[in-house]
């Protein structure tokens, strides 16, 4: 998915590409949906360990939070294609529950205990964790997905190891600083 | 495609639905394509033009910018299959630069300059445009485009008005206040 930047992979493709007939693939995961799953709970389940972790860690809340967030970043960015895949997986009725069950909820689930973990030391006020979800992985989401408007609008081809870093301090700062100077008054 | 939530509707649906024979549609819109993109262009446009008239009144820039994120998210409300069509637009090599220079340069120009205005008066920190632009769309997105992911994971059968208000005040609240609590520091 990688190497043609699209999702449009088929069985065959995938049992030429490895080498392994497809037969085999189909033998090991019962059906391209159960290779599809397995390939994205593979890809998102060892970020999803290592974000595990951080709930654990004796450090400062608000930075778990910070590393939480640029850790969905990073994810996509190595993963350009999980993105297509996920919403793709979403549209299938036979896949959309249990995508959500394994994916979105567990991560979910992490991002609100982490949240708890600032707000009961006082470091953040309250913030409602549904709405945070979806503002935070779908602006994560979104430098990626958006990546024709990015060419064709802001004349940037691509994603490299530099806009990450400068999208994820922007998201990070706004998230945590917020934009206006305090005690401006409007002219 | 309200109707059907989804975005594949055929020219000879949309003539049966309209009334139309499908010939006449071609004959006024050329082809699907060009009917698919004088349909963004009425949908977005006027919202583009409510936005355009934002920049030149008398009123608090960050006014502004708070009525132009409030109004991308009432358009995706409005509109619902509207983002899901942008993408397949974006994905089109015959229909991606014309989106590209009509819909989404014409936005984030909009948005810079309202950006411009808040920093030069003292409102707002300087924040890179073009991040700001992904950060902002890909959030106001994420809570239609992902509406699988909340009804899976939270929930939530679709957005209403009070979610939508919900949604809206929350992003806004992020991106001006941030969530962090002023001098509070870390146990």
């Amino acid at each position: 998915m990688t190497e043609r930047s699209t999702i449009d992979v088929s069985l065959s493709d995938i049992a030429k590409r490895s080498g392994l007939n497809s037969a085999l693939v189909k033998y090991y995961f019962g059906s391209k949906q159960g290779l599809l799953l397995a390939l994205v709970e593979e890809v998102l389940g060892r970020g999803m360990d290592q974000m595990e972790g951080l709930l654990t860690m004796e450090i400062d809340p608000v930075e778990k939070l910070k590393l939480h967030i640029k850790g969905i970043i990073t994810v996509y960015f190595r993963y350009p294609f999980i993105n297509r895949l996920l919403h793709h997986m979403y549209l299938d009725p036979e896949l959309d529950t249990v995508v959500g069950e394994r994916i979105s909820k567990p991560l979910a689930t992490l991002q609100r205990q982490i949240l708890e973990q600032c707000a009961s030391q006082g470091r953040i006020r309250p913030v409602n964790p549904t709405m945070f979800y979806f503002i935070v992985v779908g602006a994560c989401d979104h430098l990626f997905f958006g990546q024709q408007a990015l060419r064709i609008a802001f004349g940037i081809d691509g994603v490299d190891d530099d806009l990450r870093r400068t999208y994820t301090g922007t998201l990070i700062d706004l998230l945590m600083n917020g934009m206006l100077v305090p005690d401006a008054k409007p002219l």
